[in-house]
């Protein structure tokens, strides 16, 4: 075909970078990952032997030099985020960038303030489930009137358990479950009930098997409660502890009706009879859930950069999603309310 | 309350016997149970110990014979119901019987000759899933129009494996799967559709586990299909053999919409969500499915006898449903159609 | 039968009382509905020619002077709920008493005092859910060890709404939606999680239709949180603005998996396919959720009296629930959390 | 990357073939479209403008001459599938073609014989249904004897009513019900019970809503069975009159279980709780049911002919589902078994 392809540098190859990378390079048809980015030659090898992405570097400064390149795909740890973006940008680059934004209020300031000087350049944080199909019928039937006005969300991300409490190991870098999880909940929440403005949040938690992550102020089971402006409400719960596996589950509750995406997270379209009961099995983890959303999200990014379409969400939601995080962290961590 | 009751005589007092008594005596107001008949002395003694009724018989002559005796309740053998019914409407009494009514066509003949004699008894056989709320409210909704003109029952009775193979001591007098089991479904499906005429049956089976029952002529495991002369049809499955539970279901399609009664045999609103998925326990048996409907059929019989209401169900569907089990039966051990 | 049944006087024959006088009258063996106390002189009238209770006292000390009563059973206004308890046990009788026991602390501590001087009668409030087969299913596999450790309730009571708004007239008397809604959900969260002591609950609140009951400090919609002092936690909603119908909803998450109760409020075991997808109907309101209960319950209090069996749930666990949900109410409307 | 690709010319280019054509063209790696082939000049032209397929033909023979293809896939009318494959193969090209192979077995035999001629090619008949990950998933779970010996398929494919009876164009040519829609469930069957050896089918049939079919001797709904000669069974239904929309549903019973694939034909994992209950919007159609299948298929196929794999299904399959399929027509035509 002779139409343009975005030529797009992937950046960090951890599990989610690799999946990032195998669907921009394979079924993402206007995108081309010409080079790959990350401090581990292993991951680098990687992307050559099965992406054939022959240029790698191990340092950020010498990819965004890249002859040619279009835009850049962040899958680095959070506290990079920023000032990768902002460099990205300088360097006139399209950025995607995986959630959160940033753990910190006012790096996602400056990002806003940097991206508002290139307005040519697409800037997309990966608030991957707004591409999910389910999550955007939701959202379509929501703008079409199906269940009146909206005035609740609840919302859950609960993760299977992991025995081995591998995850501990980012406890002290992740922000704490609110910004880890719930942030994309609360995207959610802000994406169907129209933005509203948040006035008052409360939070409190539990740690039901991992102890350890007290130590960090973090809990392995949260609950959150926001009340917005517009006396519209939030219920939010973040785990880390299912059994059964990963669930992501909201509700949007409307004066017509009731929006349920995922009330049982099924694996697929089997159902089981036999000495357990009726059964299904279910996600194991987000990526599961989410697979499909993530190439979506791609191709999105991808149609955005090049000028085809434009995004249905903006770097203020995702600053939105940091505030409102770190105030549901805070009032958990202090047991009052916190105000905007 | 000074109003009317209906006096009953009940007639076997084996496990499903000690179920209507104890409806009949307890929980249907203007029952009352004044006399059992059990060739068992044991199932008279918890007769007169459990549910306080003073007078048992153990001839059935003689239980005719009991003054005051309004109706009786036959939960007997089915080889001895047409004998036992045309003997309590000589004697004038109204009847309720378990299905199925005969394995022989010419006894239900006889049966509705008697009856006929009788206009001002009830007769009453006990398909009871008509009483279920579930089928109910099915049949309601198909009266209704809800799903356009029914053109397809597709019914099944399904047992929940008892690897004991006890049921095998019934196989010599229980007519078959198709008479035993399907006679349920075929009920439903000629209620549902409105009455057709049965054109032509076809039907095959197979031993899966219980391979003894082929010393028998009978199945483990049979599906049926019947024409009815009006173009509608019926598919029946039937099974002793399920790993989950009882499941009983039924489905019908019409030229607007399906209904679907029992797709999932819950046992009750519990969900379970842990290492075998997400999932439901399911009912054990016939009679955890349809307790609820036991009890209306024995309120429904009994007010019908007490000349407040006329029943929905006859004497011939009663011998329809045996005629179309009897051709069922005979359509497969003879591997042809058998037409009408 | 010559076993002793309980002399039971049934106090307030509204749209509940009279549920409770059929279900005792015809339906729970051992009781025996032998007078019924009502203000107005068309109840009194309904329980005689209904039910045959031929006595109907309009005044609430007459109908404890009835000869040879047992118990009462009240299903009254509950501002009378605490003194009208008093004055029976005062009198000698067993009582029953609708939910909540009081919406005043005082109150309910003077009942539990009163309880306590007349430990040879039984004394029991309706939280009915306890009855429920799939609540009491829940509870067992609970204390089987099914999941573990439970650590987090989450529970909702979410009602149909009324256009018409009726509810509103109750509005200055209900104590509000927690009080009058979540006081089940209280006591089922207590129940499954092993009645820990509440620390500190945080509430909050909208009205999405019915903003008139801003007037009374109340609200439509409300959500609530309470922390347990053993670390386990209470997530709530109440409703009175669905659109599908009447939906009771609890969850138990424990460290070996989840229990839900009623994750779909469907009517019965009918499923529609048609135009508008694959769908059950709801239950409407809370008796048809709960009509089995209703009648469990009754017969536990009538078997509790008659000195069969021992009660699951005290006059303390009512005073607990009346205390967590005045904190719950008092949360909300000042917007901070509550400590106990 | 410079792994080897498979060129391949895309035959038939009608709304499934363009299907195909994205799916080669864009999501599997290691296939190129090198050329179309239609009689159509305006579906030559969406080739080129959409997919940049920039060599058009009209006639098949300058197809198959096409400078380094490799591969050709039949998107076209089943009349032409034989003489299109053993053309194919003559030539030296790997051959994919849509189901079924063949209404004729004569011809199917030809094709077998053919194939048998060029061990070094790949022949593949597109039964998509065994490249769906939940197909798959229960197909895994058999062989890993989850629900013991597998004694029982029951198995359905009914699409959602056309009201303009467009898909009577094709009653001519489409062999009918069973040929057009069941084979797909005979193949499921064959698959899922360990390819049995078909002993005797049984088939009826009625046309519910378009009677115009029966001039062609077909129907809108029909019944099968089948019977093996190890004493399993298969029970089929098609229908093309669902109200709800395209609904897949296949049933394996087992000795220790049961597996379903597809009992609610959920679009999505949006659930609605508004006036019309609690409810699930549908597939529409086979493809929304069956989109991922078909990209599987086309990627397995792709990485057969690169010789990185070999196919699990067989021409031979093929042909097994022709000779039931048309066995079933029979038996539906005069009434009777049909024995093989």
């Amino acid at each position: 075909m002779s139409s343009p392809t975005l030529k797009v540098g992937i950046v960090g190859l951890g599990r989610l970078g690799q999946r990032h990378a195998i669907n921009l390079a394979q079924r993402v048809p206007n995108a081309e990952v010409v080079a790959a980015c990350s401090p581990v030659p292993a991951e680098l090898d990687w992307a050559a032997s099965t992406l054939g992405i022959a240029t790698g570097y191990a340092d950020y400064d010498a990819l965004l030099a890249h002859p040619g390149l279009d835009a850049v795909f962040l899958v680095t740890p959070t506290s990079l985020h920023a000032d990768q973006i902002i460099a990205a940008l300088r360097a006139g680059k399209h950025v995607f960038c995986e959630k959160p934004l940033s753990l910190d209020l006012a790096d996602c300031l400056k990002v806003e303030a940097e991206a508002a000087r290139h307005p040519q350049l697409t800037v997309m944080i990966g608030f991957v489930r707004r591409f999910d199909a389910s999550y955007h019928d939701a959202q379509q039937k929501i703008a079409q009137g199906l269940i009146g006005k909206p005035y609740l969300v609840r919302s859950q991300t609960c993760d299977q358990n992991d025995p081995s409490g591998a995850f501990m190991r980012f406890a002290p870098t992740s922000g704490g479950i609110f910004l880890d999880c719930s942030v994309h909940d609360i995207d959610l929440a802000r994406w169907l009930l129209g933005n509203p403005v948040p006035k008052r949040v409360y939070a409190s938690g539990t740690n039901a098997i991992h102890t350890g992550l007290q130590a960090f102020g973090d809990v392995d089971n949260g609950l959150a409660t926001v009340e917005f402006a517009d006396g519209s409400m939030a219920s939010f719960m973040a785990s880390r502890t299912m059994a059964h596996g990963h669930e992501t589950l909201t509700e949007v509750f409307g004066t017509g009706g009731r929006l349920a995406v995922g009330s049982n997270p099924r694996l697929n379209r089997v159902e089981i009879s036999d000495a357990h009961g009726v059964r299904n099995e279910c996600t194991p983890d987000f990526y599961a859930r989410f697979a499909d959303a993530f190439l979506i999200e791609a191709q999105e990014f991808t149609d955005a950069a090049l000028g085809r379409r434009t995004l249905s969400l903006t770097l203020h939601d995702a600053t939105e999603a940091t505030r409102i995080g770190l105030a549901m962290t805070q009032a958990m961590r202090e047991a009052r309310p916190v105000a905007f």
